[in-house]
């Protein structure tokens, strides 16, 4: 198991990585400073089945009495809807500022449940134990927590720090192969914004993390964390250093919105962005012909797609752009490398970005 | 004017009491550091008559471009309708993180106001606006923003601090006389609590506070505000001392929940709520009775009540007094007096504090 900080002030907490470590889930949340008692855990419909009884047994004998929650499997949970009936389930469960919330699952348990927790009673203690690849290596580290509205993705949330994160990777191994891969374009982009080494051992290592293998997994999420971790206690509110971490994002979203939500997968639509990116990159950043193939064919050996679909300047993926809430003014905020491991901001206008995606 | 700031780190921020200075809205926000832009004044039905113009007005010629949302007056705005409908307003506004919103109004609007910066992309600036008695000397200092849910008021909220607060006591001119007189049961409270000096100066200064003379009310105002601040400065999450200002509002809320929200104002009821303290004060914190009647007196002659209803015992107010969410196991976390201007919190047990009820 590897064991290290976030330091974000009073709001710094532990983050565990580690094969089997889910069932270690109560006493670490002790040891995190969690009175035991009433708690809550929040999951979803496909994580109940594999992991919600070791969970529970877990917090159980750390002295927790847990109540059970399960929200329907899928982005469509991250609505009012779902987070009113979290609330109403809260509150029949008795769930006072003293007690827990543990979210276990990924990128979308982990948001509603710590929107959840950040605005029930003002703010109560969220332990995050990611499940996925996504949530692993990305979206339980940070604190960013939220639901969707009808016309934005995340458009309505907080920052609300967890108490602990918990990654069991072995937790991976019931993974969809396609959910897999999603995560590591996640992974991928760390190396790109910061690490160029770790741009060179994925490049060793792809075949023993594709198979799984939980030393391989505990080295690349650990990893991932510590460079997100790294990121987020220089700029907690995203108002400077942490914008780099949207490598990828804003043509990603975008596709990601106006292709309908689930046609791509996140990590999908973000592994096509940082392509798109890298071509920007060349031309606004200085990013070398050769590593910015060396990237897109690192996306692509992870079994990521790289290429925009045909026709893909649509009315509503343009729109989608225009709306990105990291827009500012006539130009977007856009992350660039100046080469592997290094990125800046760069505005740039929508012409050039289109500049770089055929038609 | 008066002006002095809250101390809180990153989120320290200035306040402005006086007569007219609704009008100096907009410099007073650029000077606390927001950019001129997109913007949405929130207002209910009652403000908006007598206030918003000017306030958009004020706004404006410093360069801010406001979208007016107003809800319908009264605590039932405090909905997650309501909420949503904000939403929907500030996305069609085109609302983005740069943007400001004002809160004009008293403690509904800037509660629900406040909850909806707080969790529109995470988080946006806010000024709170306050325009009624409580929202002058109470509400609108803290951060705490929320709505209610079906079984608890302020159930979901959020900490969220404004970026400033202008409190034009001159506003307060057009207050119904019943809202206006259940403002000063805070007032009274801040006496009660921590200044035995103000307890004093009240008794003296009552006349000329009732016939809403501004000098009076701009003393009266901004010594609540800085006492207030005093507290939430040391203590901005209410783990320790900020407790003390939930003094007479244990028996108040539940006395609210259980005639049925309406039937008293908050201030009435926490008027009530005080008079019950200050009896509890005798028997389990050394209050001389002579002071505690001191305290009483004062109250009625604000024109509050300070008697429980007749057979206030109901089912209805018991459980929600276990209901409360200062509650801790099986006793309940209570503010008391040990003499006037000091006070601390004590575990009371049901049984003790109903002792203090007659039926």
């Amino acid at each position: 198991m590897q064991t290290f900080r976030v330091e974000l002030g009073p709001a710094s907490h532990p983050v565990h990585v580690g094969a089997g470590i889910l069932d270690d889930l109560g006493s670490i949340a002790r040891d995190a400073g969690l009175k035991p008692g009433r708690a809550v855990l929040i999951t979803d419909s496909n994580v109940e089945r594999h992991y919600a009884a070791r969970a529970i047994e877990a917090i159980g004998k750390a002295g927790f009495a847990p109540t059970l929650a399960v929200v329907p499997a899928g982005e469509a949970s991250k609505s009012a809807a779902v987070l009113e009936s979290l609330y109403d389930r809260m509150v029949e469960a008795e769930i006072d500022r003293s007690a827990a919330v543990f979210a276990l699952g990924g990128g979308v348990v982990g948001d509603l449940a710590g929107f959840a927790a950040a605005t029930y009673l003002r703010g109560i203690a969220i332990v995050q134990v990611p499940t996925t690849m996504v949530a692993q290596v990305d979206s339980s580290l940070g604190g960013k927590t939220g639901i969707n509205h009808a016309r934005a993705k995340n458009l309505i949330g907080a920052f609300h720090q967890p108490r602990a994160i918990v990654a069991d990777v072995a937790t991976l191994g019931t993974l969809p192969e396609r959910e897999f891969r999603e995560g590591l374009a996640e992974v991928i982009k760390y190396g790109a914004i910061m690490d160029a080494a770790m741009i060179a051992a994925l490049e060793r290592d792809l075949g023993k993390i594709a198979t799984r293998d939980n030393a391989a997994l505990e080295q690349v999420v650990a990893l991932s964390l510590r460079h997100k971790a790294a990121i987020v206690s220089s700029d907690e509110r995203e108002s400077g250093l942490r914008k780099i971490l949207n490598f990828g994002h804003t043509v990603g979203h975008a596709l990601e919105a106006s292709a309908g939500y689930g046609s791509y997968l996140h990590g999908e639509a973000v592994a096509i962005g940082m392509a798109v990116a890298a071509a920007l990159s060349e031309r606004y950043g200085g990013l070398s012909a050769d590593e910015s193939a060396r990237l897109v064919r690192l996306i692509g050996r992870a079994g990521l797609p790289v290429e925009m679909p045909p026709n893909a300047r649509t009315p509503a993926f343009l729109a989608a752009l225009r709306l990105d809430k990291k827009r500012a003014r006539e130009a977007v905020e856009f992350v660039i490398l100046e080469q592997l491991g290094r990125a800046i901001t760069k505005p740039l206008e929508f012409g050039q970005i289109l500049s770089a995606i055929a038609s």
